[in-house]
């Protein structure tokens, strides 16, 4: 059958799942075009290459994207110290947006009409790549085959697909699948699917990838500084290697290596999707757990109060919906993150950090920014401060505090108050 | 001279500065009531009761406020997730309006026109002291002998306290001061000032008090298990003790000693005080640490997506704030704290912890509110849903993306975007 | 044909679209029930149960739900002040979780397994309609015309409605039908479609139902005044009527009145739909905007001024968009309104208004809660008051201020700044 | 006596305050030079200058500020929407950062080491003032004479000061003061203090000095149209001048006068000031009222909802906040206007006015942006719209619902639910 349909570039990673639909795109009259980024992920990029061509594919596109994936995603979601319900350091999502990217790139110089990809209909990552597609391309369209009722009920569970990839001729590798799904890049690996879907089993050992176990990483703990300039790392030293990293790339790889080393970096949640159903997921995000501590650390030493408050609230807790829900390539993320620049102004510093058995413990910090006093803190001297003052401040503060005290006691309902949970009166 | 200045009910410590602060207050005219309140520190009551009576106390009142301490304080915090500048859990913040609170009791009771403490000018203590007291009997007048320029400049430096105490007969502990502050309860240990000022040096080893090491933690792990109703901790299970604990302030104790055991809790930071002054502070938060990974973790679990993204944007962040700051007892707690319960409904389950060198790992939970469904998650079956519905999820979502996306084509200011900082044109 | 397909309960209007509907549900094999609710719109509801049951619903129900519209809808959201995108008060969307709740309740008691309803496949109101449903009972089956492909095409366009009216013996009024849709109930009418799609097309005078034009209201004021309680209001004074109101749709009722012989109410806006898309809308909502105005300056007297900060930022904002979309019945909105009870509790007092030709002006305000103090913030008296204290209160809050501009100017960045946009760096 | 205590610029209004400041200043051993800024107040200022230098002014300083004052305050102010409590537009606090920075200049320029100024000691604007003199250069000195117990026991009352002109040959204008305080700019007037201290007083008719009343304006409506580009009005049409504004300045003058004429503008509320108490103010900001009109309305037609909500709870309130309380010249301030221009990047177009008698009444609006879609929104035609797409949004948007319906009928709370208020079983 003549490629009549039109000319698709698929999201290709080499397994099972995606050489099927490769087969099966062409099968339904589409001129198949394979993708592969390079974010970071071990891969063996030329056997997928070989592969896909193999299976039929007319063209082969690797891009290695790892330099963008950190200093376009990884940096400015780091500045604003974003994390998804209070755990998850949003590897994957994070990922999405460079890929969604490259692709387009492509699809546009190679005329392509179409995209595909993998991705299941019940996760985020259809959400992400897709939003982040029309974000960037209004006009694509999309197949998602395990959305298409006539793909997903033909090929529903895994021999379905080894007897189309027998019938295609399409080589499988011979070792078994893991009883649950991954997806790697630079800066984590995620786990989720079988038998991490009883949310009660606890992940096995030999399940993690990217780190060593706290119960076996050294006995000896393992000092490092970290060097910032405008809440980015930029320098790393790491003394057992009598070595220091600059580059963004080489310090995320750096630092990976020294978490993996220590244990450093799991994590094991219940999280919501953006469709709303719960799902059970365990990462390792190994660099990105130290740059978080020493991050915020150093905005605790070097950023204003009031900016860091209104950052946490809305900054951060924004621009981690917005990564998780596959909004980048939107209005509302060009608003949140120009926000960025301003409030890592004075973010500059270096932390010491000890990484021992799981644990990234800051050891002290210091900077040249000038808002921490150590004269004006301390309770042995002055330093320039008026203690008599604060009992100004304490009376201007309480003015509100003593209308409202009064009136709860001449309604009867205040003063000191008959012992309750919360001690409230509601 | 007779005590014609009134009756002053003072917050006393046992230690240097408060018995200074009682002979002070005498020698002003002042007669004195002293006032301790047990809230779970390390403390010799006994003599500390003999001293402010031998220093000149008319009454010494001890108060045992660590239930309600724990039941009114703690546990709201904890089902909140309170945490301030993403760190901090508030051990001292917490006990202040329960310690207030029995203060102004007994001064209510006592007839006693005034209140005094030993806080230092500079610091968030005498505004929560204050705040909390005007809160709760807002014609109450405050003697803050730190603000006081007369008693200060006095005073200045520990050998005029050392000084004035030889000349009052006030008994001074032989051991030499530690170079840095404490302050302790139930929940936890604060060091601040001294050697601590310096935000670069590290913590001596011999500072810490609440926890081993993890260094020097058991090399085993030890398991545990924690039972919430409505987002509370009921039950908890030590296997290796062969014990269960369901009593609140038990279950504190309890945890506490488990946190102490391995390695669990400690931080080290630069915080931001109310006033606006950095401070550098180091704690110890044993069972809180425990309690809030398990808390949090469960939460994924039985918790609504949407109320808690409300939650954590504005109950954990506003109530952490106005426990920071010393608002407890204000209107905007009544208000914040109202929402709690609301949120903790179905936070009803069982979480499995792992204890080692300093970590809290999940290794399961559990729980029969049903918000978790493993089939609908499931990537390896349908489980009652239709995956082409999130074809039609996506094309809504995406309405005003594709609009977003062909305005900026349209004024060439977007498709496949040149590849910029953030990805932004702004 | 027998009714094989089950029962099928339909919201019924009386209208072209939902008799046509009823009819085509009965010819796809449904018994159907004919649903309507009387939320206050002017309506002829004897007309329209005669019809029903002419086409051929088996059953009819009418229920009056102005009440529990009034009071558990209107009434929260007028404590809340909500509003969405700062302009449009939610009439519509107060009626729906109401009407939602009616029908379900008679499903539930009459055995019907589906339900159905007219509302288009672009709008808002499918949606707050069916996700009410859901949150109530959520095993129950939607029947959406609107947007079935074999419906939606078969009947593109008015006429292709009006032949199957003809074809089935359906009543359809003679009159011509207007250039634009209607909603109405007590708390408003809504104008959309039609002409009102071109966003610079000024809505014609003869479009407005509810009130009089500005132009054509009264040349004299009329004052009148409302009394709140626990922020809602509980008697209404109108001393040109010589009367009072007091019970809650009396008082709604009332102040339609006033407010439409005013000319206050109107508003004509582009507003953003729950599914991306902008749309324009004109809208009345007379007696709302009254109490809105009465409600917020009474709290200006009333209610403590972090309470209100934060009520403003969270619920008044969250409220607004739980009740646009459609969120009701779910955890997110029981989370929100538990806290709107403390945030009242102070809300009593006494409002004056002026109402003229479009304006709805504060004369004066009242109330016993003590937070005004005249005194306290006279120019002309201390009032208990040391202007001193300020001086202190403003040292401690330039801490931090001073220390960032004495950091800007050791950076060259900062003193007496050069003028430029902002008069910011960034 | 010489000037032994050093130089003071004064701001100087040129009214029996400040002129009795003066001298007292000059009597307590300062230099003194007198600056007035022009903000666009009506203001005698040659006379003022005369008297300044007679009562004992060294040097004289006026300074234009109009300009900035409406391009680097109002304009990011009127971007960002801000407003306090809902109600009030910061006419007061948008005019201090510049006054302050004018003040800064010239006290850097000529040596002066103290600032001094009239503002009371219970108000915001003594805030205000003073954290921006801190803000641009920490090391300033402040007098503020009505917060020193020795100035303000002196002078207490207005018969004080007048005895103290007399002696110090101060002219002092021979007409009554008014009944209660002003301040006024460009953007508005304010009306504070005296008879205005009951909050249940009606202001008098004759207070109102920029707007006529409602009563009074015209009986016909006129029509303007405003333009917008990056959400700031580029160009004023009035028709019945047959003229164009596109100046910044010009504009607003322009339509101060067309709001004077119509009635627009006046509010009379109670607020929450900075420092805790209750106040009463009554407002007049004429231009500000129609341009907040004109610019929200436009914003519907031409700003993303999601970049609009965030913006309207983070940026409208927080910015919002920082006005009133003075932070100008802060970190927080410099942060939050960083994201004003990526939310303003589409806000161009034209907006259609109706101005009648106290009324802004949009009319009508058009912009070329294309993110508003008359056939996607329209009921009557498909418009590149799937109606069944929206069957997948509802069922997706109801899976986290139904889960929660489905809980709470198992534990027999939820269901059909009995009727209560809010519905809620909390």
């Amino acid at each position: 059958m003549p490629a009549s349909q039109g000319r698709v570039l698929l999201a290709y990673s080499g397994g099972l799942d995606t050489s099927c639909i490769l087969a099966w795109l062409i099968e339904q009259g589409y001129e198949v075009y394979a993708f592969m980024a390079d974010v970071g992920q071990e891969e063996d990029f030329e056997a997928a290459r070989t592969k896909a061509l193999a299976v039929g594919a007319k063209k082969f596109f690797l891009e290695d994207l790892k330099r963008e994936f950190v200093t376009e995603l990884i940096y400015p979601a780091m500045q604003a110290n974003c994390i998804y319900e209070n755990v998850y350091l949003l590897g994957t999502s994070l990922a999405r947006p460079v890929i969604a990217r490259g692709m387009m790139a492509i699809a546009d110089r190679e005329g392509c009409d179409f995209v595909s990809h993998g991705c299941t209909g019940k996760g985020n990552d259809q959400v992400r790549f897709e939003l982040a597609f029309y974000g960037l391309k209004p006009d694509i369209k999309v197949i998602a085959p395990w959305r298409i009722p006539e793909f997903y009920h033909r090929f529903a569970g895994r021999q379905a697909l080894l007897a189309y990839a027998a019938e295609k001729n399409i080589p499988v590798q011979q070792t078994a699948a893991k009883p649950w799904s991954t997806d790697e890049n630079l800066f984590h690996i995620s786990y989720e699917a079988g038998i991490l879907e009883d949310p009660n089993n606890t992940p096995p050992a030999d399940m993690w990838k990217l780190t060593t176990a706290p119960e076996d990483a050294p006995n000896t703990p393992e000092r490092i500084t970290i060097e910032f300039e405008r809440g980015l790392p930029v320098k790393v030293t790491v003394p057992e290697q009598s070595r220091t990293y600059t580059d963004a790339v080489e310090i995320f790889v750096a630092l990976n290596s020294l978490a993996r080393k220590h244990g450093i970096g799991r994590i094991d949640i219940v999280e919501n999707r953006f469709i709303g159903v719960k799902s059970r997921g365990c990462y390792e995000s190994p660099a990105a757990t130290i740059l978080r501590v020493a991050h915020m650390d150093l905005e605790g030493l070097t950023l204003d109060r009031n900016v860091r408050a209104l950052r946490d609230q809305f900054v951060t807790i924004e621009l981690g919906k917005i990564l998780y829900n596959g909004h980048w390539f939107t209005p509302e993320r060009e608003f949140i993150v120009s926000s960025i620049p301003a409030s890592q102004r004075t973010v500059n510093g270096l932390v010491r950090l000890k990484l021992y058995k799981g644990n990234v413990v800051v050891e002290g910090r210091s900077s040249d920014e000038g808002l921490y006093d150590a004269k004006q803190s301390s309770m042995d001297e002055l330093g320039g401060f008026e203690p008599s003052d604060t009992t100004g401040f304490i009376q201007i503060e309480s003015i509100r505090i003593k209308k409202w005290a009064q009136a709860n006691i001449r309604k009867g309902q205040g003063g000191v108050q008959p012992k309750d949970v919360y001690g409230s009166r509601v």
